[in-house]
């Protein structure tokens, strides 16, 4: 097992990585308070673990809430089940709050938890690469409005979170790839010698080694927890983990929501974003394609939606929280292995980068 | 003008207060970051107040969200309005939300703050007694449920707090009453002398004296401030701000929200916990109907609803916010001017404070 450390001052929280940690009731047990716990999972992944957690949480009075799968219902309505169920348990303020599941239920428990009579505590038990080495780090919550994504949230930490690898045997291979996208992220934005690896590594993890697994998370939580003990609040370098995403929601907003798995839409953002990197002359050409290529040996698309049109992207970018004061901050890489978040670029470049034909560039590749 | 502060370290900010706050833009623009604002306001309040705020604002762009009014509309469905105005206008990041209104509205706004986008920064400008000696102060927010009051929210604080007491001239006499609920509270829970002060003269307060208003509300502010300073997230000594509340609660529950005003269910309240201390052998018979002669000068209701039975009670406190792993936790006085919160009394004394004919009582004072 390796533990990390996301160092927040007083709402810091220690990270387990390892195998097999859903049985290991010690794990859990120093950062649960009081003698109730509500586990929020959903019906795709409750059937596979609830049982195994419960178990674990043989000393607590367990009260499940098992919600619809899919971002689709990250949304009020779902959010509304969560604190029926646990009002109508008479959960008060010293209950924690369990998130088993991918991303979509860390965010909507982490955020019942931050709500709920005004905040309890929580542990998130990610079960999906995307969630282990992305959402569950660094205390983002919420939902989804219908006129934007994770619209509605709060920042709040949770008080541990446990990383068993071997749930990622029943992930489907889809959203495998889409969590390789975030992997792959920190590459780019801060640990260059990583993408080497993970050029060497890449079908191992595709292949579920254990080992191979193991480092890349551990690698990417350190990555995430590195950059949030400096920025908690997004003020600053924080920002830069988002590379990919600000074209990656225009993506999942256009399309709908779970169209395009996120991990996917950012894998076709990143590659947005490296374009545009190279028409800035920060990266080379041939750095762009290095890092079509990874994107898609990890099994993601790397061209957006053919629907979608510059005006398209444009719409949906400006409502996006990097917007500040009417200027679209992009995060974009200065070289390979280091991102910067910044609104001084010519606005040519960035309609050069929605014109930019993808499907030749990729086929181009190819040749 | 008088200038309180709130001392929570980073989080610290200004009460402001006075005659014609509202008009004075050099007091709102340290407090405002970007050049976006959105005043949220109610249906009664906003004909009276928004176009002078509105105009006090005018090196700002204003977006203004009027909602209906009262506690009824305390909702998920009501905040929604307030993220889709907010979403439609395009606010990012750097809005700052300016909550005009009770503390219908100062909750909401402030909740709608905390969650927009993860948090953005607000203003409390509170425009009813309660909300002035009450709700703007202290960083609480939230919205009612089905299943309870306040049980969805933030502790989240603002940028800075104007009261412009002129603004009370249009409150009707009920709502006034209501506000010295709170008043009086901060006499009996640790202001013994503010009690005498209040018996002299609360008669000028209910003629809206602007110089005993600004007393009056500067000296609950500071109180208020003082406990909030020393517990922001009510793990001790501010739960004893909740004196009359957990049967104040109850009542509001019971009757349906906004049937009884919130401080008139505190003023009921506040008589059911003089009374428990009575019959606890902590304050005198002389010293409950002391306090029950100046909440009924005051205006308040001073006997819980006829319809509510003890089990009514019991079975509507169990879910209150300060029942802690089953035991329910009560704000009682070990003295006039000191509250204490506590779960370690015999459980028939509560029963004989929910029996307690308090007709019967009132109808002794008087005689």
């Amino acid at each position: 097992m390796q533990t990390l450390k996301v160092d927040l001052g007083e709402r810091s929280y220690p990270i387990y990585i390892g195998e097999g940690l859903l049985d290991q009731a010690g794990l859990l047990a120093p950062h649960i308070a009081g003698r109730k716990v509500a586990v929020i999972s959903n019906a795709t992944v409750a059937p596979l673990y609830l049982d195994r957690l419960t178990q674990t949480l043989g000393a607590y009075s367990v009260v499940p809430v098992v919600l619809p799968d899919g971002e689709a219902f990250k949304n009020w309505e779902t959010l509304q089940t969560i604190f029926d169920a646990m009002l109508t348990a008479r959960l008060d303020r010293r209950v924690t709050v369990i998130a088993l599941g991918g991303g979509v239920i860390g965010d909507m428990a982490g955020f019942a938890a931050a709500c709920y009579q005004r905040g309890v505590d929580f542990i998130q038990v990610p079960t999906t690469l995307l969630s282990q080495v992305d959402s569950s780090v660094g205390g983002k919550t919420g939902i989804n409005h219908p006129l934007g994504k994770n619209m509605v949230g709060a920042f709040y930490q949770p008080q541990a979170v446990v990383i068993d690898t071997t749930t990622l045997a029943t992930l489907p291979p889809r959203e495998l790839s889409a969590g390789l996208a975030e992997v792959i992220k920190y590459g780019f934005i801060c640990d260059e010698p990583f993408l080497g690896w993970l050029e060497d590594n890449v079908d191992a993890l595709r292949a579920l080694d254990q080992a191979a697994l193991t480092l890349a998370i551990a690698r990417s939580c350190e990555a995430k927890a590195r950059v949030v003990g400096a920025d908690e609040r997004e003020s600053g370098v924080r920002a830069t983990l988002n590379l990919g995403h600000t074209f990656g929601h225009a993506i999942e907003t256009h399309m709908g929501y779970g169209v395009w798995l996120h991990g996917e839409a950012v894998g076709a953002g990143t590659v947005m974003a490296l374009e545009m990197s190279m028409r800035l002359g920060w990266i080379t050409q041939a750095e762009r394609d290095r890092g079509i290529r990874l994107l898609q040996r990890a099994g993601l698309p790397v061209v957006p939606p053919a629907e979608m049109t510059p005006t398209d992207f444009l719409e949906h970018m400006a409502i996006d929280k990097k917007v500040l004061d009417g200027s679209l901050r992009l995060v974009l890489l200065r070289s390979i292995g280091e991102a910067v978040i910044t609104a001084d670029y010519p606005h040519d470049v960035l309609q050069a980068t929605l014109e930019a034909d993808y499907r030749a560039i990729v086929a181009g590749l190819e040749a």
